[in-house]
């Protein structure tokens, strides 16, 4: 059967998986939980076989952290497993409940989106996270790994899905694509696919944002900011650049560029130029910079680059509304910080940075899911329609309005016979 | 200035609109509506002047009605103005509120979407309804009309421009567009424009589905049904057909194809062929359904035909499941409406039919935002993603995540030394 094929079939058993009841869904979730744990040694060691294979091709460090699934990684997954069990059943949820006249009543209930394509890079636990998060909402799958962990996607793919159907999943609901041409047949099958949620690098996000009439969830590129305010505190600010930029680079919600008031720059950068060498970054400066402290110095075009790796660009900025202007347009609008200890300016740069998250004084590493007590998440979104920021069960449904009458007509109200009286239900 | 400084340049200006106070948001709806009936005369005039030219092309009836003017129009939209501004403000909800250590506190708060263009043919109503609903949530507009209305269109967005910059909403945040080829145009700053809306025919739709990156919330077409069960009540059933069908022939909720259940079919459609006569309609029938009644037999090309007139296509089937089937199939996922006693078979139509609407005996044309309560709406939206249904402000806005620490770094969380706790605020 090719993609369409599968798709269309996948579409039309749909409400059979979003007709499950919520103890159905969440025993499927422990049967996966069980089983991943149980077949641990297995799954490391296909990833292991990878990661070999990785080595070979000579893959930059920053991806090969991207590609390990090992103790820490299962422990994550299946962790977030658990706390997504705990979560409430977002199906079926009463959003709005209104007597539009006599006899006349407006449902919004939470539904299925129906059929999610996911593409990933080199992420085997987002295999694991965003099938979860597809059982827990009654969604069809559709998941294409990277070909990098072919082996790995594989067996926690195989695993899954017999764990799930063992269940009473039914089995048209998942699907692993695992031929690379398959990623262009699936992007075409807009008639059957809802929804897109690629995850990978920018020049992959950007190649699916730009190839399908599907509807894609996701960001392309991560580049996060964080502003020193003049009135900051540098006990904070030093420990959470350094979080920010180095607890886990290869992140889309690391720091890629640091803006600092015109006026603490001599005091602050030679201590934060200590901080930043002690841990292994780079700095790459304007000119001004250079002439405080030592670095490389850097072109504008750095400033849309999401490094991936130990290396921060360093700007100095008159004010908060210079370093707002600089984030609004170099940035990605995922997830930009403030360090001030005044809460005004705080507010004021919370509220004008058009991005998904917007921070005072803690380090950008914070936008995620499991960490916003999401159980796990799908992805992040930098896109203003849907879902925005991490991406956990809400982003994966829609609702239905359910209209329940006696035989009204929209004439007898149009003339003037009846009215509206709209009263919550 | 071209479009693409335009939106540039609105795109940057947005924050000011954003940060109006709900008093001034409302105060310059008050003032819009007092303006639109302090020119009534003015604005039938140019409406007058626009249908003789219509008249003149040769418009369809259909269309003809769509591009009217008239007192009643002109009261309907002033309604839709006074409910909105009665309606709680959509921004700075707090969605959200969760601490997730000891100071360090999630919010997620609602916020404009930001630059919206909207791009509709045909219905001067459309421009007072949406630029009104992106005042209330904060949002600026570019507004594109259809040439058929031109002087409807641009008296009214005088109108509505100077009533509200009059009191405080900024100059550059509304935008009228009045060449065709600025649709173009439009299409292509997806850097600026975070959402379009079209309003149109399906053609004219699709086409800017087709055309752009920017991501378009509305629906093509609206192929609606009504399933008549073997438990329906006649009473209703007529009526709601008959209103499905005639009260307003071109909008995209009106009942394109009946269903009707087999065992029912030989006592229900000689009445149903009387009253349809009687309303004017003409009945388009599967051979099956000619061979009860008198009409034209039809293909099946004609299940996926809005008419957008007084035609309605009719077929038998054996039960709900066919119904069902064919609605997933051949429909639009609009609105669809099944008319019957037995609860349960309501529930399961309901529950299976993947449309954004699901009725019970009543008619389709209740799928309307106005209708629903909404004060007025920007469009009927069939995408699963964002909004769906008829969309109101809440369509129009999205939502930031607001974190506030104390110096926090996901390193101490990472290894143990902090853990989250996540309690709502």
């Amino acid at each position: 059967m090719n993609m369409k094929e599968a798709t269309k079939k996948m579409k039309q058993d749909s409400p059979k998986l979003a007709g499950l009841s919520e103890a159905q869904r969440n025993l499927a979730l422990e049967k996966v939980k069980e089983a991943l744990l149980l077949n641990r040694e297995a799954i490391f060691l296909e990833n292991k076989k990878d990661m070999e294979a990785a080595e070979k091709m000579g893959i930059a460090p920053a991806v090969k952290k991207r590609l390990k699934f090992d103790e820490h990684k299962l422990m994550d997954v299946v962790n977030g497993i658990s706390e997504l069990i705990k979560l409430p059943d977002p199906l079926g949820k009463v959003q709005l409940a209104r007597q539009l006249d006599d006899g006349l009543n407006l449902y919004r209930v939470s539904c299925p989106i129906g059929v999610i394509g996911i593409i990933f890079e080199a992420r085997p636990d987002a295999l694991v996270q965003i099938s979860s998060l597809c059982l827990k909402s009654g969604n069809c799958a559709i998941l294409k790994g990277g070909k990098e962990t072919a082996r790995t996607n594989k067996i926690l793919f195989d695993i899954i899905y017999k764990a799930a159907t063992s269940v009473g999943v039914p089995e048209g609901c998942m699907l692993q694509a695992e031929q690379h041409n398959e990623i262009d047949e699936l992007l075409s099958c807009h008639e059957s696919v809802d929804l897109l949620i690629p995850r990978g690098s920018n020049s992959f996000v950007q190649y699916i944002m730009n190839h399908t009439k599907i509807p894609v969830m996701g960001h392309a590129d991560g580049v996060c900011h964080i502003y020193v305010d003049k009135e900051y505190d540098k006990k904070k600010a030093i420990p959470v650049i350094v979080d920010a930029k180095t607890q886990y680079t290869a992140a889309c919600n690391a720091v890629e560029t640091l803006l600092v008031h015109r006026e603490i720059a001599k005091e602050f950068l030679p201590e934060l130029e200590t901080a930043l060498k002690e841990a292994g970054v780079k700095i790459r400066g304007t000119k001004e910079v250079s002439e405080i402290i030592s670095c490389e110095v850097m072109g504008e075009e750095e400033f849309h680059t999401e490094y991936l790796d130990l290396v921060l660009s360093v700007k100095l900025v008159e004010d908060e509304e210079e370093a707002i202007a600089h984030i609004n347009h170099y940035g990605s609008h995922h997830t930009d910080c403030i360090l001030t200890e005044n809460q005004e300016i705080a507010e004021k740069f919370m509220q004008l940075v058009d991005s998904a998250g917007v921070y005072q004084n803690c380090s950008t590493r914070f936008a995620d899911g499991f960490r916003y007590g999401f159980g796990a998440e799908v992805g992040i979104s930098t896109g203003k329609i849907h879902a925005r920021g991490p991406v956990g069960l809400e982003g994966l449904v829609t609702y239905k309005y359910k209209l329940y009458g006696q035989g009204q007509i929209v004439a007898d109200y149009a003339q003037g016979n009846s009215q509206f009286h709209f009263k919550e239900l």
